[in-house]
């Protein structure tokens, strides 16, 4: 394994040896023109925007060391999954990425290389998405290596698809394989689902639709409409290699999409043109939004399973 | 000293006893109708805004136990304070804060009472503010307590006042006092001098803006015109009560606002206008942006002396 480590104990090649607003400086020579000139990027109190003549999504999510990434994952690989997580949940609402802004808590002892890559990174997928890094902040933290990003979006497409949209009967679909997303390096290495996502968007049988973050036996409930239970059906999983029902139901990380469509869709139609649209794309209908107390036996019981839940003792 | 520590070792009474789904329920309820309800608001996978016609702003601060806030401070001016420095970002632009998103990094250990004094702050002064709080994260991390906080705004006078349109021998105006706001309890008591800041966005004389947060000494370079230097004369530095030339340059935290007019400016008519907008606020002309070489000897060598600056050995 390299020495993938964000810390180090020679002082002269820390962010330390450099204080914050030297390290502004390489920060916007790193970005190049991923990040514009002040005031619309780096430089000023804030960064000016333009105005937006359709609705904007918001979303926040940090990496944070020994949570998010560790020494197995390379400085560029942090960077880039800390914006590609964001990208994920912006494509969930059928929205595309425009800025963001990202706030850094560091430990002085950081190493001024780790961090040149974790931006190369973040630009690399800045650059690949169309997205401008406009401005951050830098605080001192001991013994912290944490990014936290916002990320703005755009709706493109006619609707914004929400989670609390699914009906009773609904189908219920996922995108990709699930499970092992750590020990495979899926968390890192995953494309979101950004073109996936418009497409369903602008599917008129789509209901609701969310990116899986924290497995779908946790994920799910934020779909589940009033008087409805959702019945999932372990066969239909589609499952990594060496994957379980799960891992597939538990292990979070996967970045896929799980969405909801109307029960008279006609699905042959609809997978048909999803299979034109994606056709490396594996679309898998996973089970129903079935009315409450009517739970066919081989559904899995998701009160036995559960996702990756933070903060718990 | 009350006991204002965010960290128990009574689990039961902890955030890692609710664990993420129900601190999100949580967090809603307190801050009732301060966070719209989802899409527009917390709970999915981004907050869906408004269009909006005019330019935006956008910034972000954390703040971290610690660092910027200790056992001194309640925790209702902690989640104050996190909210109050990224107004004054928005209002050193002429801008108006219009919403927020907050990310935390919390130990299991933090008490859910703290966490909810933390958003009784945040929501008193949003309300004061007109801001709406649309959604956020939460992640676990040993022994911390962070939040960070992201703060768009929108254009609300003809221009956006930047740092870099100081000329050379412009003015160089200081609001309120300076220095000490440590040991005052100023860095959480303070008003962003929001009002102030579109005043100023709007009178044609004035050519540069910015809020003071790390310093006269260090965040004066921020405005110095290219071939030019900052004159500021110590006996014109607006002190507060006990606080050296010193305090008042380095100190930082004092979220007032430092300014350039254009040197021809009649300068008693501009006094008296702001007089009459802000008798309670103090303004001073502490100096001037003089062509290079050219510093009189009354003024201060900055050079010898350094505002706040993060991330130095």
């Amino acid at each position: 394994m390299k020495n993938n480590s964000p810390f180090t104990d020679d002082k002269k090649n820390s962010v330390g040896a450099l204080g914050e607003s030297e390290l502004i400086k390489r920060i916007k020579l790193w970005l190049g023109n991923t990040s514009p000139k002040a005031p619309h990027g780096i430089g000023d109190d804030c960064a000016v925007l333009p105005s937006s003549p359709k609705k904007q999504l918001i979303t926040v999510d940090p990496i944070i060391y020994g949570r998010h990434f560790d020494d197995s994952v390379t400085a560029e690989q942090a960077g880039s999954k800390l914006l590609k997580r964001n990208i994920s949940d912006i494509a969930a609402m059928g929205g595309k990425p425009t800025y963001c802004v990202i706030s850094l808590c560091l430990d002085s002892g950081v190493k001024l290389d780790w961090l040149k890559h974790f931006y190369l990174g973040i630009k690399k997928t800045a650059k690949a998405y169309s997205i401008s890094v406009v401005g951050g902040d830098i605080s001192e933290m001991d013994r912290a290596c944490i990014a936290t990003l916002t990320l703005l979006g755009t709706q493109v497409t006619q609707r914004v698809l929400t989670r609390n949209s699914a009906k009773t009967d609904d189908l219920i679909y996922v995108t990709g394989k699930l499970g092992l997303s750590l020990s495979r390096g899926h968390h890192y290495s995953f494309k979101p689902r950004l073109n996936e996502a418009l497409w369903l968007a602008q599917q008129p049988c789509v209901n609701a639709l969310m990116d899986l973050s924290d497995g779908i036996a946790k994920d799910i409930n934020c779909l589940v409409p009033a008087h409805a239970v959702a019945c999932i059906f372990p066969d239909k999983l589609p499952l990594n290699i060496k994957a379980s029902v799960k891992n597939a139901l538990c292990d979070g990380e996967d970045y896929e999409l799980l969405f909801t469509v109307k029960s008279k869709t006609q699905r042959n139609s609809f997978e048909a043109k999803w299979k034109k649209s994606f056709p490396e794309v594996k679309l898998s209908l996973i089970g129903f939004m079935s009315p409450q107390k009517k739970r066919p036996k081989e559904a899995i019981n998701l009160e036995d399973f559960f996702g990756y839940e933070h903060l718990t003792q």
